[in-house]
């Protein structure tokens, strides 16, 4: 049985995240399986450092982006506004803090999308953000 | 020689983007290639038809997602603002219309990026918008 989080997730301006006493590859993969049982494929997974090290060889720490999307949601929203595309699908991203800890955070859909001004999409953003709220305070 | 473009792009509330006299496959060619050209990596290409169709059985036109970046704007930017992932890579879309042309659209990354309210991101935002500018208008 797994125990309740000692602290949970706190908003910030456009994410909802947790600072988790655990390594980053151990983060990664919790995080990879609460979001799958709260109903979001990974659509992509990018990995940052390797990413930028490659490309300009410089050194971040491990720095990981989901791309995690929820089909319903996302479908009932391309419906309503074809361009959204531009916005999906919802990051969720996973890194190293300087400590060892791991820093986890999900995109605040409602913020991120407030940019259409179309306000029919509000509904279905605030179901995402329930759900990843649900993600985060479940690691 | 390839003609000058008989419509330039033009700006919707969150994106810049054409419609092309091309079908689907050749206009997504044509952007990965404009988009290398420009010093744009594609970290990720999402088939969003594919993906809904598998996940929910629909039937969606042709739409591609292609996940944009350019390293070294990334980087800076990810040194201003660590959380940045949360809205990385800038994506650039293309779907099939009704009558057979297509849409290419990139994200207004200045937009978007102003959701975080850290206005010292904002040279980085420009400077990616007036190279996706490029991109749409050498299609």
């Amino acid at each position: 049985m797994r125990p309740s989080p000692a602290t949970p997730g706190r908003s910030t301006r456009y994410g909802y995240g947790r600072s988790l006493d655990l390594p980053f590859a151990g983060a990664l993969e919790r995080t990879r399986s609460a979001l799958q049982a709260e109903g979001f494929g990974v659509l992509f997974e990018l990995d940052l450092r390797a990413k930028l090290q490659e490309k300009l060889g410089v050194d971040l720490r491990p720095y990981v982006i989901l791309g995690a999307c929820n089909p319903p949601i996302a479908h009932r929203a391309l419906l309503e506004e074809r361009d959204l595309g531009l916005l999906l699908p919802c990051n969720v991203i996973v890194y190293e803090e300087e400590d060892g800890r791991s820093t986890v955070k999900a995109i605040d859909a409602l913020q991120m999308l407030s940019v259409t001004g179309n306000r029919n999409l509000e509904p279905g953003a605030l179901e995402v953000n329930e759900r990843l709220r649900k993600v985060i305070d479940a690691l």
